[in-house]
């Protein structure tokens, strides 16, 4: 396989901070689609994987996976792009293409396992696969997406992670008009929830923990605020919402947030607290209500997200940062100190001297 | 309002066995039916109830909300039955029939709260309800339910609460044919459930603890026996079942049994352990789960089920024990000494003297 030099960011161990490395990319074959990379997200996934927090990193490891660029070559046989073309990638960048869930379009669910686009087993190379903190990323185009034309570039990579996980599952369970759709937790997830929820339709309520997020809630589309922490307003708000979205990666009491949905109500986490949470049974027995979860989405629906941001003008919060930066957001981002979404101007990367 | 001596069994104190009361009916009103009871069933809430277990227990306690018996007046606005049916009572006497769950059929959601059989709060008397333990009982008629004459009286009994409470989840996720499906814990209400779901034309997997209960499990209907205890055996079966009905009262590991399921599986509790279940995150997420629970049904819904089981032949396997045995028969409960359902002769208590 014939590989060529690429830039990239990333570490060698769990505690090493990031820094510049060089990394091999195979040059394109027949089905594949080269992209230079313009814009790379920063999901909450690439510090856990970076610091190995949830076991199995193998290093070096290069994050990113909501990833925006262009079209730099094809393969032979790629029919779907064409040089140019703007392009994404996001979690995935392959799966196994035959087991049920990828014949019903689900590759996420790839009883294989998907192949994640860092870390991930990567076919070709047989070692592990290297993410979007690099200057260009080569994908088979199955796995890549087409960006609509018309939204900012840099605010259109968290789609690609942050869109589609809160996307499918709104999706999935029909939210629309004339449903009371709650979301927990204002961050990179939930940001983009509340827009998507709104686009679809819903009547949308935040739920948060902190009275600071209220106005900012209220400005991205939400018809209403509860604040979790206050006793009486949840009292009130018991059992009037169809759907929660609930995008908290931190410990929380879901029987509280359970509370709130009417009969046959659903809840949906997106976010993946580290430990159990426990659930009382009369949460969900008394009113027949669901806790569920979901993960990222299919390509397809991928795709479909992608399009209905274009068509509805929806792209995510973003503080564009430079390559360099990197460690300290990663250090922000434990502290919540970022409006929504992080995201690199690959350029930084492009243009380092050393 | 005129009231009539009925002969009970029944508790003064949640630590004082179970004896022979005494209550009072009311006489039919217009829209009331009257039944003499034959045979009612020993539900484990029965247990709770008078042992104050739960909590708001008010006494005297007259348990029982698996009633079936024979009409002996009717007032004169019923239309629906007529002296000499069969008749039967299960969990609910009443509800507000104005909120949007009544509407719907599925009293037992009421926004109100229900009226349960026993220890409830009677709308008409002011106190509180008793329940089947008793020689005769005064219901609406609208919460009134035809018995199928081609079953075995005394087993019909623990349809009314066991049956209703495994079918309802059972009909409101589809269960049928093409799919697999989980039973966990062979007791009153699982026992129920196997009989159910293989008559819904599904493939039952039981899935118990104990290796003593397999022969029995194929006998009730079970297609497979998985032992939760066998971890290779649950490694096996992971991701192979469509729905799982969970009658386990006791605490369990949920994601032990959630593991079994395919993508979009269901996994519906009908028991209800006192403490809270940990849920790890990623057993929904990594498959799309859902954890969920489901209260007994409502009255059309339990009509359903009796004209279901009817056609089926479908009963209940009880043990036949006279009012006196109550008390050991609740100690044999607490052991799980029973297959799988008591049902109480109330012509023991007819004819008991003093």
């Amino acid at each position: 396989m014939i590989t060529m030099n690429t830039k990239a960011f990333g570490t060698q161990s769990a505690t090493a901070p990031l820094e510049k490395l060089n990394i091999q990319r195979r040059e394109v074959l027949p089905e594949d689609v080269e992209i230079d990379i313009l814009y790379c997200g920063v999901c909450h996934s690439d510090l856990h994987t970076a610091r190995n927090e949830w076991g199995g990193t193998k290093y070096p490891n290069v994050p990113g996976h909501e990833i925006v660029g262009r079209v730099t070559k094809v393969g032979k046989n790629v029919t779907k792009f064409k040089v140019g073309d703007l392009a994404g990638v996001g979690c995935m960048v392959d799966s196994c293409r035959t087991c049920e869930s990828c014949k019903e379009g689900l590759e996420q669910y790839c009883e294989q396992g998907n192949t994640g686009t860092y870390n991930g087993h990567d076919k070709h190379s047989g070692t592990h696969t290297f993410g979007g903190y690099s200057e260009r990323i080569v994908v088979d185009e199955d796995f890549v997406l087409h960006i609509p034309d018309n939204l900012d570039l840099a605010a259109t990579a968290p789609l690609l992670c942050a869109g589609i996980t809160t996307y499918s599952p709104l999706r999935h369970w029909n939210v629309g008009a004339g449903m009371k759709v709650g979301i927990v937790g204002i961050g990179g997830l939930g940001h983009m929830a509340v827009k998507i929820a709104k686009a679809m339709g819903a009547h949308v309520v935040v739920i948060t923990t902190s009275a600071s997020k209220s106005e900012d809630a209220k400005r991205l589309g939400a018809d209403e605020v509860i604040l979790s922490k206050d006793e009486p307003q949840m009292k009130v708000n018991a059992r009037t919402l169809d759907f929660i979205l609930d995008c908290v990666s931190a410990q929380h009491d879901i029987n509280a947030y359970l509370s709130l949905l009417k009969r046959d109500g659903q809840l949906t986490l997106v976010g993946a607290p580290e430990n159990p949470l426990p659930v009382a049974p009369f949460s969900l027995i008394g009113k027949r209500r669901s806790f569920s979860g979901s993960l990222i989405g299919g390509i397809a629906e991928t795709q479909e997200m992608l399009d209905f941001c274009g068509q509805h003008n929806i792209t995510s919060d973003i503080e564009l940062i430079d390559m360099q930066d990197i460690n300290n957001a990663y250090e922000r981002l434990l502290n919540g100190d970022v409006k929504y979404r992080f995201v690199i101007d690959i350029a930084s990367l492009k243009n380092m001297v050393k």
